[in-house]
């Protein structure tokens, strides 16, 4: 069996690797036009920023490698051009020579990923302004931006106290996760940074509320954001730095530009080979990772795949699923029975020392399949025991089934410990669990660690409060003209009020029901919904109509006050 | 209705607040003799390690609460000291005037917790022999400890290079979690700290292998460990210091000692109403946390409940547990359909800013209940991507089931992302996941805080893998007289060889076959296992009778070599 692998890093190199340890007698060739295989794409933007120091750090497995521990005729520098899916042969083009060469093969495998998006902006292509996906990308912007380093030095101004550094600037186009890495590694890198972005909110895969909440987050840390707004050209200036002009006339200042609008998947060997593509622009393929033509496999970015949870096709182009698909394909093409049971999307991203992630569904992409069988709660459960230093809240949104109680999907943004429980929560999904389940996790406690009751259980404990009748939830979004209950204490009023809320202490409740309305809806706020939920039970049980308001004030900031 | 609670803390004060949520309308009294309610146990030893700085902290609910916000008549300083089952009384005495009154109950909960094992040890009442269970209990050790020091002033020795403040001593009687975070937090306060240990490993839930890494590593931070000894007497000098004589005829030296040998279920209230004690000494309970009686619950440290793995009997004195199962009762108690499922023992403990945790069964618990139908894997995956700074060895042992797949228990220890990877593991053994599941698994991957396979992925592929038969595993305590092979690089022999093992480094095996027997069992060594799996394979697939030796080098640690 003579197996060519298009592709050689992650969906490419974890297939070659696995074949080899499944049949060690197949002939596997692995091309790769890039120079180097099986790097970390997933650390250019940490290399950029400088965390990542060495570029060779970037470096997971060589040629050498392949050749030595897995017979793999590894091939670097070598760009397959052309498959011919009934003679089973493709086309290799030396890529320092030029000269191309023909290789048969009994099976097929793209791992060609996906290639950045550039649309065709005027200027895109000038010098300084860069794409991220490639060890050489990564190493372009850095001595770009190194080249700039000394281009200032001795130009620092003087202000009476102190010497000061004048700020280059960046323009980052994108406010995916690509780019909000690259933002926040151009910030280490003592760059003045503005994002812009197209659509209304930063990183697509949130909901909007959660969107904004990274946009404040970005912005306390020195980053300016521009949402709703796209780039209509870029422009360079004498001195050789650019200029970025936006749709609504923005002129934006840049010494270096990041577009990072996304990525494509590679469809070019597969549209040749008359491959069928799906309706989402990829690569067409079955649970197997088989395409319309079964001697030919494809998996990683350039594939489309079935969203786990609302049964969508989705291109999700993220490491962990690429890796996994690939090990399918080779246990597949070693006449092994494996399925990949879609994609979660899990995905997390490091802003400033905190936080973002999210798995399954989100609330966006829920009305999109026309799903409404679904309620959403909001909660701030400490990272750890309170008592314990350190502790801080993480902002959870929660999705579940209405009619079962099966979690749905997750969101969290926090400075500690979001990147546990969306991977708890991503399990759970994985597995069919319900709320019910998560009210009775048994995690890791000790105070550094966590509490008698996780945030995996405050998830569970509230999400299936809901369901059971017992917490009704309103939201800040909900409208209607609801009468606003305050259960704080007075001194929690003198630093943030809600207009138009009547104040009464959950301690003095039961003695002053007679000052609440019997014929209207009663939203109970309070700081995290934690003694709403109390009052809330008290009114239900003495007949009012009553709901708490998810997340009490610390949900206010989801959404813009009207 | 009325519902008395005995017990203030986890689960008391968690059933009593659940309770309240539930009914409105039932007359809750809730005593506690000691001057506490719902203080937090977990933080003691970090309060007498000045981590936690305030008492204050330690308290997360007091009396003006349960009034206030739950309408519960909480009571402290108020001693339940007999209750008639058949009147539905209790005897409850007022700590501060000795008056006893006796009250009556519709339903009643016991959650009295458990207390400090002190055996009858000769000098175990003397001043500076201290328990730790309670706030008081805390505050008398810093109050001692703080003695001390001011004792020390002025004696500072001076070593030529600077001046040295001489340690004073510390014996930590027992090696289970309260034990060693009680040495911890002693270390801090700068004492020179023993444990004494009878059994002959530390953290009994943990295998002994398992056990000796944390011996070591407490090692490493300057505690002396002592295991296979046990206390013959505690006995005072002339200076009021104390000696610590063993059972082997060690002196220690002591300014101050903790006893902390485990705890034992507060029964005496549940043998005075004649309710059905367990055979492991808790007070007997159903799924609904109901004991013998059916007017009476009970829930916490005083209970015994089934082990969710291995279905024997067991104590496990944790407060989620305690928590989760007080939320039950009063579920029950309200009229609701609730069920406790049963405990993984789930539990962490942070050592010297690293940690070690488990779930499940471990090897022990299998072969107590004569259960052979399990393998186990060690792995040492890094917390996050191997090219992002920081990234820290996680020890893994995860135990499955091998007809089927089923994971069983897993332990772990390391200086980052243990939590989270036993948090995940713990919730797929309550979902009963497979192995199988865990390959698939769909963890948050960033550089700084995964890999694209995640450590649970890793545990689930290798465990897959021998249950495949793609990866006989043979481990360091195997026996009997194979063929060892090393397939590392002669460099990393430099630092450390197995006598006897035959070297062939991986990129060389396929061209070298012929130097192996045949006729002989073959084990494979390299760092972590995983090259060894990759020639394991390529020995297998070419008729050799080949095993990858467990985690290779990183495991070796784990058993003294012979
Ligand atoms: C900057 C950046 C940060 C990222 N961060 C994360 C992260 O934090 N977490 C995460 O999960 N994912 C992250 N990703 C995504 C992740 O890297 C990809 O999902 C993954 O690498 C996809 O694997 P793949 O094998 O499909 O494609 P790739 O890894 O892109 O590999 C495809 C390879 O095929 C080669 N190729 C293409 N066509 C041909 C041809 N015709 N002939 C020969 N070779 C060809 C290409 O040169 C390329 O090297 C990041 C990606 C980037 C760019
Ligand atoms: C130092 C220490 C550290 C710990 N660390 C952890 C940890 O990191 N993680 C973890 O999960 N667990 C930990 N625990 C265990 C955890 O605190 C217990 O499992 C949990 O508190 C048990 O709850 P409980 O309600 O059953 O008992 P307790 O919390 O002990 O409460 C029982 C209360 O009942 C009162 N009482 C008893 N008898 C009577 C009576 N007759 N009348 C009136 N009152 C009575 C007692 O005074 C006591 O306050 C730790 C415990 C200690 C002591
Ligand atoms: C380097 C690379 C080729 C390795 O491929 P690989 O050998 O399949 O994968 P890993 O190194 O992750 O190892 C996984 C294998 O080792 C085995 N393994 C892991 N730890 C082991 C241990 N301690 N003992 C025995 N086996 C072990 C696993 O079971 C698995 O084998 P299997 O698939 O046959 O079950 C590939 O991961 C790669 O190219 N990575 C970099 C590119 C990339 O992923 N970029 C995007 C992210 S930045
Ligand atoms: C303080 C104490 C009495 C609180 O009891 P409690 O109110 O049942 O528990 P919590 O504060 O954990 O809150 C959980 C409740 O709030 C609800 N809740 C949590 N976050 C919420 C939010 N954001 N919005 C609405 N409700 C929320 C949960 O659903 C749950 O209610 P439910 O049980 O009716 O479903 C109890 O936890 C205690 O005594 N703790 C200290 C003692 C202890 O545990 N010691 C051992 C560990 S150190």
């Amino acid at each position: 069996m003579k197996v060519i692998i298009v592709g050689g890093v992650a969906g490419g190199a974890s297939c070659a690797a696995r074949l080899r340890r499944l049949d060690e007698h197949a002939e596997i060739v692995m091309v790769e036009r890039g120079p180097y295989v099986s790097f970390a794409n997933c650390g250019l933007p940490y290399h950029v920023g400088g965390v990542i120091e060495h570029e060779s750090d970037l470096l997971v497995a060589n040629e050498q490698v392949f050749r030595g521990h897995f017979a793999v005729d590894c091939r670097t520098g070598c760009e397959a051009v052309g498959v011919d899916p009934v003679a089973k042969t493709v086309q290799l083009r030396d890529v320092a020579s030029g000269a191309v060469t023909a290789e048969s093969y009994d099976t097929l495998v793209l791992a060609p990923g996906a290639a950045s998006v550039r649309p065709p902006i005027p200027g895109i292509d000038l010098p300084g302004v860069f794409s991220v996906r490639t060890v050489p990308d990564a190493r372009e912007i850095r001595e770009w931006i190194e080249r700039g380093t000394s281009f200032l030095a001795g130009m620092d101004r003087y202000s009476g106290f102190q010497t000061v550094r004048p700020k280059r600037h960046a323009v980052v186009v994108g406010g995916g996760f690509i780019g909000l890495e690259m933002a926040e590694n151009l910030v280490h890198r003592d760059f003045d940074v503005t994002v812009i972005e197209l659509a209304d909110q930063l990183l697509a895969p949130l909901d909007a509320e959660y969107g904004n909440l990274v946009k404040d987050f970005l912005e306390m840390h020195g980053v300016h954001v521009v949402v709703g707004d796209g780039v209509a050209s870029f422009s360079q200036q004498d001195d050789e730095s650019l200029v970025v002009s936006t749709r609504s006339g923005r002129e934006l200042p840049a010494d270096v530009v990041i577009v990072a609008l996304g990525v494509r998947p590679e469809t070019t060997l597969a549209t040749m080979a008359g491959l069928e593509i799906g309706e989402r622009g990829g690569i067409k393929v079955d649970d197997q990772m088989r395409t319309s033509d079964p001697s030919i496999f494809a998996v990683g970015d350039a594939v489309e795949v079935r969203d786990f949870v609302t049964g969508e096709q989705s291109l999700i182009a993220l490491a962990g699923p690429a890796n996994r698909q690939a090990r399918i394909a080779a246990d597949v093409i070693a006449g092994r029975d494996a399925h990949f049971r879609g994609t979660q999307g899990t995905s997390i991203i490091q802003l400033f020392g905190a936080a973002a992630a999210w798995t399954g569904a989100s609330e966006k992409s829920l009305r999109r399949v026309g799903d409404d069988d679904y309620e959403r709660v909001y909660l701030y459960p400490n990272s750890h025991a309170g008592y314990y230093p350190g502790a801080k809240p993480i902002a959870m949104k929660v999705l579940f089934r209405t009619s079962d109680g099966r979690l749905l999907g997750a969101q969290a943004i926090g400075e500690d410990g979001v990147d546990k429980r969306i991977g708890d929560l991503a399990l759970a999904i994985q597995l069919g669990a319900t709320v019910y389940d998560l009210e009775e996790a048994e995690l890791c406690y000790a105070p550094p660690f966590g509490s008698a009751k996780d945030p995996v259980n405050f998830a569970g404990m509230v999400a299936a409060g809901v369901l059971r009748g017992d917490m009704p939830v309103s939201h800040w979004d909900s409208g209607g003209d609801a009468f606003l209950l305050d259960v704080r204490e007075p001194v929690e009023l003198a630093v943030e009020q809600v207009p138009g809320a009547v104040n009464i202490p959950l301690g003095q409740l039961r003695s002053r029901l007679d000052e609440l309305p019997r014929d209207r809806e009663i939203r109970v706020i309070c700081r995290s919904g934690q003694r709403a939920y109390t009052a809330t039970r008290c009114l239900q049980q003495n007949g009012f109509d009553a709901s708490v308001l998810s997340g009490g004030m610390l949900s206010r900031v989801l959404w813009p006050t009207p």
